[in-house]
């Protein structure tokens, strides 16, 4: 409780400066500062009183006014697009490894995959003078990072490319990876396949949707109007989406999932559908393996982790032109992608 | 291109500063400061030649200056533990939409279990001056944030309590939701159950252990030795403590599972064994309902909202003695936990 009083009566104003720890240790301003900044000239026993000064009053260095004297902050931000998204977690993860690994702390944020949120955030962060941003982007025109950019601050963008900017991305071959599957699909004797995908402004929706019309178009099978579904991914849009696909006049006997959130609502659908119908999503879930959900599943720890590389790379001087990497898929068949078509 | 070649050639020292605004608008430095900062005295057309100015330099104000000076920068810190956890995603989701409802900044990083990481980050956090702390503790000796907690940074706690010193803290109530879990599989006709929690230096995994015997005790049965394993969550060691009570002289016949990592495992494990044994585990798990995984589940966005709303009424003045809440568990059954226990 006495804790309790102090804080209320001391809140706002009252953290120790460096003169407190002056007066203290009985010394000059600079002696302590050259105590606080590791720097030479000053005599054991003198550091000695200054730190028992530090310890007593609880001083810490204002990491701001260094920020500002030496224009370097060690601190590298990460520009997410859904926070509850699990397919971040092993992406954040990697990131902050590897930033731990160059001394750099991590500062992350969402833009809940809304355009203004993420410009906001990401000035934010160069505001508090980040090194370095990584950057997952929501919107498509990146044009407001050039001044920081041109400021120094090392960027590179994962998962999606950045807008109308020129800057290292790191990406999965969402193309690629979703030919395969459907390719999957279709080796398994499916002719009528159906597919549901994020919003369409968003690069890997449309790049998976490419990999579908490829793969449908390498057979030589049409794609009738009613097969693709383009949105947002809450449960209600796919499962109104998988529900007219399954129905209606030309129904179709197979299901490409455009990612992680398609998949788990498809999934529950399917559970409750009469005919067998068979499914291919795109990203690995947790315990898919036990549900038999096929997947075409992409290194979400691998992004992480190369963005990041590049990112130091960066800082540490290289400056080759801007490049894009593309990371492959692995399709692991599970049971529901082998499901054959049934019959009419 | 020539975006890479102007990049190279820029890189750390060409931010342009208020100065260079000044000069371009033909202005005093002190009418760019009202400017920037909102302030009156200045008229609409050198409000305008200023913007123009700012716009084409690409200035911006530099909030690490502003920190010093007004001594509040709208930035909230979250400690996480394990960003790979899905149990933190929807948490650190709460934290964000509250603080951006506050029209505040969130900051995240994760201590990976790690005590004297957690430490590191949360001190990094308050040397960038953050307003708060919201922090799920590794550690169990919080007497590092004292200092920073009397210069007034409002501090919380959630998911698990601080250790040695006041704070606010918001947790599950995992005593209660364990006991009616594992009175659940003794209502079930169980007498002999396992229990396998995390490390013994985590509260909640003390709390749950805790639950457990409680319940053991209410139905008057023993515990034998090989019943309970704490430890790390890392599969290989959960494989083999469960393998190890579904074995030997007297084997369990349900296991209680004290989180989400320990019911993954044990899900996986009890699909390949031959004898039915019943799974209770508390968290739940996305696509629990479809794999009939019968579980306690805590509320995470609940906790995380819970938590960042008392810390903004503490950074809004209210002043109360620090509390601790606790939210309330459910059970859904869902058919592993109701699995009866095998014959003998």
């Amino acid at each position: 409780m006495a804790e309790t009083v102090r804080r209320s009566t001391s809140r706002y104003g009252s953290r120790p400066t460096m003169k407190d720890v002056a007066a203290r240790a009985g010394v000059g301003l600079k002696t302590v500062s050259r105590v606080v900044n590791g720097e030479a000239g000053v005599t054991q026993d003198t550091e000695r009183r200054v730190q028992e000064a530090i310890e007593a009053l609880g001083f810490r260095r204002n990491d701001s006014a260094r920020v500002l004297r030496k224009g370097r902050t060690a601190t590298v931000g990460l520009v997410l697009e859904d926070l509850a998204d699990p397919f971040y977690g092993p992406l954040s993860r990697a990131v902050e490894e590897v930033a731990r690994a160059h001394g750099a702390l991590l500062i992350n944020g969402s833009s809940a995959e809304d355009p203004e949120r993420e410009r906001e955030l990401a000035l934010a962060l160069c505001a508090r003078r980040v090194d370095g941003l990584i950057v997952i982007p929501a919107g498509s025109d990146h044009r407001y990072l050039e001044p920081e950019i041109r400021a120094g601050v090392a960027t590179v963008f994962v998962d999606r490319p950045a807008g109308r900017i020129e800057a290292d991305a790191v990406l999965t071959d969402s193309f690629g990876g979703a030919r395969q599957g459907v390719a999957h699909l279709i080796a398994g004797g499916h002719r009528r396949i159906g597919f549901i995908g994020d919003l369409p402004r968003i690069h890997t929706a449309v790049e998976r949707l490419r990999g579908y019309r490829a793969a449908m178009e390498d057979a030589e099978l049409p794609v009738a109007d009613g097969w693709v579904s383009l949105g947002p991914t809450d449960p209600e849009r796919v499962r109104e989406a998988a529900a007219a696909m399954l129905s209606g006049p030309e129904p179709v006997t197979a299901l490409f999932a455009g990612n992680n959130r398609v998949t788990v609502t498809v999934v529950r659908l399917l559970a409750e559908w009469e005919r067998p119908v068979a499914l291919v999503g795109f990203d690995d879930i947790e315990l898919a393996d036990l549900l038999g959900i096929t997947v075409v599943a992409q290194d979400a720890a691998a992004l992480g982790r190369t963005a990041a590389e590049r990112l130091f790379r960066r800082l540490e001087g290289f400056d080759d032109a801007p490049s894009r990497t593309e990371l492959p898929t692995v399709l692991h068949a599970r049971g529901s992608g082998e499901v054959p078509p049934a019959e009419d």
